[in-house]
């Protein structure tokens, strides 16, 4: 492999002014410029990027932290992440936590001994201050904090209150929320937006609480009918949980739309392979992932930010498990 | 933050003999080493992965190249990889390449410039040559080769094989097989098995090709219908693509499985969530993701395999798109 000594010898200068030049830092003459950058190109000389890194203490690497890469709401935004990092050069180390703490802490341990440039935080367990301590660029994703961190949100709040209100104008009289877990900030502003909206309207709900994956919805949305039949609407956390929803009224004899409607939340491509096809409060997940991706580099790069909380609009992707009509059920 | 000098400061050594300790090669006097071990506990001395790399030309990072984190089969080999290398210490950095062959080569050499440990491959683009340049250890993962690097897939013609023979025996006569794209190996071993079965038993079939997604495969389905209205089973060649299917038949009127029975391959949690919940043939793909970790770090560490092709088993995952009993349909 060549190395810095091959070029400075071929340019006939010292490996300092080599350096020099290639960081951009310190004096050299125009002609010795000259002479490093055409023996650069001549021996197609690739500065390691390892010594680079040790060096600059920087790894061109950034972390992704997330939960788990199989909850299908993570390969899109993790995809996001990282075809923005390709194009700026940047490569990506995706850790799943699990949500839990120690192995975040581990995860940040290693990070750190790589020299990784910044990190994507879209779990739930460590306070900032664990963060804050690395010393290197932060971005919230996919979770709100009331401090200086530059986040990216979609508007789970408003979202929320959209789903609540076509269920109301479709004809759903009697709504049950299947809220994700307690503490949870996403899952906390969803229920927020539900529970405006129906106490704003004086329409008849209840809220149970379930994880985000289909067993746990599925077995709650049993328990549900079990206690109030008459249930003729549900909006469901997470289009996992709705699939969960789908499951158990099938079981139960339920007709989705016709004796229940449905909406999920999130967006992702399971919806549209449901049958009936899924009605949700889509997120733009992709995007989120871009800017959040975006907002880091700037940051490792010293570039100012413009803003430093994005809060994007989600829209209602119209699907099956809700009535086309606006009138009361069939 | 501590470094080297500081404990070979407080151990009274030179900087030579805590490299020697800790690099456990040369001589160091047993009084010295006590010194050294006593120094880095007491300093809480961790050696910076970085200076390690450069030194080792090693990274404990490893490279998983697979098509697209977002196509449902990969989140969960990632995620077995992950889980395997977090236990040896080794971080993973996850190539999306869309199977183009510039993106790879892009990836390959960026993993290269930071001295990645070595690679699995679980894409379709460069050759052989292309990476046994690299000199670093490596696995492919669902994905055979003819040559000396370990591989782990699964028993792919013999899953397509038991899953055609299961059509048969509960009742289809004539069978379509939704293949995936031709010279990609694991869509070619699937329809060998399926061609074997179908030509043996006398079985009336047509095959036709499509992508592994879903609006393909849907598409693929329509027409084949249009041809053919009496195909009464379909064998598809992944669960993303019986999704497909799904939608296809219900648009046009066809009852699964009392009309056409269906059955895919892969076992992703897609399949549970569908309503019909389908019958597949199951890889293990967990497993087959952390056997192939375990045999890239038992290479990279220099330890003999045993075994340098896994074949994993295969099995039938019954779910409603296949009838329960064994006879024609109703």
């Amino acid at each position: 492999m060549t190395t810095i000594r091959d070029v400075a010898k071929c340019a006939e200068v010292s490996v300092a002014t080599v350096s020099r030049v290639m960081n951009k830092n310190g004096y050299v003459s125009k002609e010795a410029e000259e002479a490093v950058l055409k023996a650069i190109k001549d021996l197609n000389y690739k500065p390691n990027s390892v010594a680079r890194s040790l060096y600059h203490k920087t790894s061109k690497m950034i972390g992704l932290l997330i939960p788990d890469i199989s909850n299908p709401f993570f390969p899109e935004l993790a995809r996001a992440v990282e075809d923005v990092a390709l194009t700026y050069g940047y490569t990506v180390v995706i850790c799943n936590t699990d949500d839990d703490s120690d192995k975040e802490r581990h995860y940040i341990d290693a990070l750190k001994q790589k020299y990784v440039d910044g990190l994507i935080l879209a779990t739930n367990q460590l306070t900032m201050e664990d963060y804050h301590d690395l010393n290197i660029p932060l971005v919230m994703l996919d979770r709100s904090n009331n401090q200086s961190t530059p986040t990216v949100v979609s508007k789970n709040f408003e979202g929320a209150k959209e789903a609540t209100e076509l269920l109301i104008s479709k004809g759903s009289r009697f709504i049950a929320h299947i809220r994700g877990p307690y503490q949870v900030k996403t899952a906390d502003d969803r229920y927020l937006g539900f529970k405006e909206v129906v106490e704003d309207r004086g329409i008849a709900h209840v809220v149970v609480e379930a994880e985000f994956n289909i067993k746990s919805s599925k077995q709650v949305t049993q328990e549900l009918f079990d206690r109030y039949p008459t249930i003729d609407g549900i909006f469901a956390s997470s289009d996992v949980m709705a699939a969960g929803v789908m499951k158990a009224t099938k079981q139960l004899g339920k007709r989705i739309p016709e004796d229940v409607q449905l909406i999920g939340f999130d967006g992702i491509p399971l919806g549209e392979m449901l049958i009936p096809s899924l009605t949700t409060v889509t997120q733009p997940i992709y995007k989120m992932g871009t800017i959040a991706a975006r907002l880091l580099i700037k940051q490792i790069e010293k570039q100012p930010l413009d803003i430093m909380k994005y809060e994007l609009e989600t829209k209602i992707t119209l699907g099956e498990t809700t009535r086309s009509d606006s009138f009361a059920k069939t």
